[in-house]
């Protein structure tokens, strides 16, 4: 075999699915700065200056707050896999593909998971999460995705916050599809581990997982009795790295860490509060937009960075998101387990959430459904992306806040 | 808090330590591509490409080759934690820092280790692995580091690999800082599990973690009693997302897939022959300069790629690293563990593999030597820097096969 490959020219892209999301221009040109060595003094200030940004969006005073040099995933293995000890029992709150994850990962480790199932698209009530405590007064850890990525749902955290402190317990807490778009409060609501991924609100490519963990989390970790059986996501190792020691473990992805670098410097220029008010506003919008076409949201609590609409009736949902795809270059995700071949997942996170991307979203789908002879709402009047313009202009402060 | 850091700037580099290497504008330019989904059909035509790109680097057949999402040693981990299950006996040659931590990892997936320990810089004796190998023929696995990045030794691969393959083992081998370095003949070597990094002899930048698997090693993976205890390395999982299937597993690193796929075009550009006789003749020329000065290399079989050399009586290495960064732009590596203080690992690597780079560092070493008042050996004659361009134009076709 001698051919080499053509040089790779990706197609013109629009992501809003449920992540990678946009990239901004001046985050990939960051990231294609020269590669400089991972001792190096111009990249260690710059992981200082990392972890400063990762404390102000996480809203947190922790000092263990770093990027593990991995997608998401390695984010939410990172702080189980720390936290677990074989035999520890943890409560899992499972509402989709991320909470059954999160079991998954706890198992592996050892742990024995009661396991809070709840219909996927619904939120934890305060009156189960409270039998649960009551139940396994002995669990280590109590684990929850804030924002459900297969189901586009988002859980009510103070509540939840409230019930978990007054426990013992370590509360952990996937916030892959929140921390950029919506608030993330993880020292007021008393959060011990906190993971997210770079290629969601925040904007960055995927490569990078935000954690972040209290000092009782770490107290946890310094009282193991097993070392962590895992060597590449060991805090005690990585934690050594980031320190002041610099100690050697594995060669930090260094050119990612420019683009994550950019990528929060966007974040803070445009404003935690403002952002939040943006992916809110914008919400409102393709909601306005997607319910004049009669499309409806599957979870009761939406997330503001992820919309999951059941595919009307009759309608065949992969040829809609594969014209998306072709012709208008849109991308949006399908539906997972039970709701595949049932819902879209729009993303509207970070760069990506934006009303231009809304136009052209509903405009598109406006038109692909109509080719298929979906019957609109009588009444409805005008198109779809008129209703999302008149939304965006009429949102009140009340809905923003 | 307020204030946002500034732009990232990092300052002028030539990398000649143990790794990353320098990373040609191109593979750069070809990573800050705008970011696509994880399963555009561009992206999966992307990664079938590198797949066939790795295949032919690693020397294999394998179908099993991919990419891992992680650094070098997330490699390792990926080997060793899908094929060892608790109470497996391994043997592991343990002759600088990644053989420990392949016991380290291995041990922490329950493996029972027999290490072979050999002073580092050593390599194995063709006596001593048959000796284990005797000894403990219900081993499942035979671990080895083909190219120490800690002591700059590299392994006599074809003896060993009769050895091996003559018992029913799994052979597992890190070739981290030998792969697009130096040769790496999984097929012919009968390897069964191969890892390697990107920042080393690819000149890619770090965060990804090329593996292949023999079908050797696929059955034992299939024929595991237990689930991997590592979600994010699970090949089981991997697998699928690399396969026809294309199921989720993980976000890849979208983007260090392009840059991955930009190193193996120039790889594949330059002529694997081409690229393995660069990396030795510039190793020869190196070794003429810094031995002209009076250093002496560590190991006996120095790889082509780093040269771990002993730092002369007298001489404070780490002002020399110091200065060598801060004056000259050139970093180099330290000594680790019981070469600590005592050496200095010189990195050819990929594209740091030049002439010019040869010359820029034996120049500005030397400057700096003499100012420690380092004496140089009598009749050395002319400079470091002469007598590496002497070497180069007489290196003979013997030395180059």
């Amino acid at each position: 075999m001698s051919t080499i490959p053509a040089p790779f020219q990706p197609a013109q892209r629009i992501l809003m699915g449920p992540g990678p999301s946009d990239v901004p221009n001046r985050v990939l040109r960051a990231m294609a700065a020269p590669t400089v060595g991972h001792l190096d003094p111009d990249y260690l200030r710059l992981m200082d200056e990392v972890r400063t940004m990762l404390q102000r969006i996480f809203h947190t005073d922790n000092a263990l707050t770093l990027a593990v040099p991995g997608t998401g995933s390695a984010g939410m293995e990172a702080c189980i896999a720390n936290l677990v000890e074989p035999g520890d029992e943890v409560i899992v709150c499972v509402a989709g593909v991320f909470g059954a994850r999160m079991k998954d990962v706890a198992e592996r480790y050892g742990a024995r998971v009661h396991a809070i199932e709840i219909p996927w698209g619904e939120t934890l009530s305060y009156e189960m999460a409270k039998g649960y405590l009551d139940s396994y007064p002995t669990a280590k850890m109590f684990c929850i995705v804030h924002a459900e990525t297969s189901t586009g749902a988002h859980q009510p955290m103070e509540e939840l916050a409230r019930l978990v402190s007054a426990s013992e317990m370590l509360f952990v807490v996937d916030a892959v599809t929140s921390l950029g778009g919506m608030e993330v409060r993880v020292d007021d609501w008393k959060i011990d581990a906190c993971y997210s991924g770079t290629q969601k609100c925040l904007s960055c490519p995927p490569g990078l997982a935000p954690v972040t963990f209290s000092a009782k989390a770490i107290a946890a970790m310094d009282a193991r009795k097993t070392k962590v059986a895992n060597w590449y996501l060991d805090m005690s190792l990585i934690r050594n790295y980031w320190s002041a020691d610099r100690a050697y473990h594995h060669t930090a992805p260094i050119n990612m860490t420019y683009a994550l670098h950019e990528a929060l410097r966007v974040v803070f220029e445009e404003g935690l509060l403002e952002r939040f008010s943006r992916h809110r506003r914008n919400h409102l919008a393709l909601r306005a937009g997607l319910e004049a076409m009669g499309l409806n949201y599957i979870p009761e609590r939406s997330l503001y960075t992820l919309n999951c609409v059941r595919v009307p009736a009759g309608v065949n949902e992969a040829r809609v998101r594969k014209e998306l795809l072709e012709r208008y270059g849109i991308e949006i995700g399908a539906g997972l387990g039970p709701f595949k071949g049932q819902a879209w997942r729009i993303g509207l996170m970070g760069a990506s959430s934006s009303e231009r991307n809304i136009l052209m979203v509903l405009t598109a789908l406006e038109g692909l459904l109509r080719d298929q002879n979906v019957k609109f709402p009588e009444g409805a009047g005008a198109s779809a992306a008129a209703a999302a313009l008149k939304k965006m202009s009429l949102v009140s402060f009340d809905e923003l806040s």
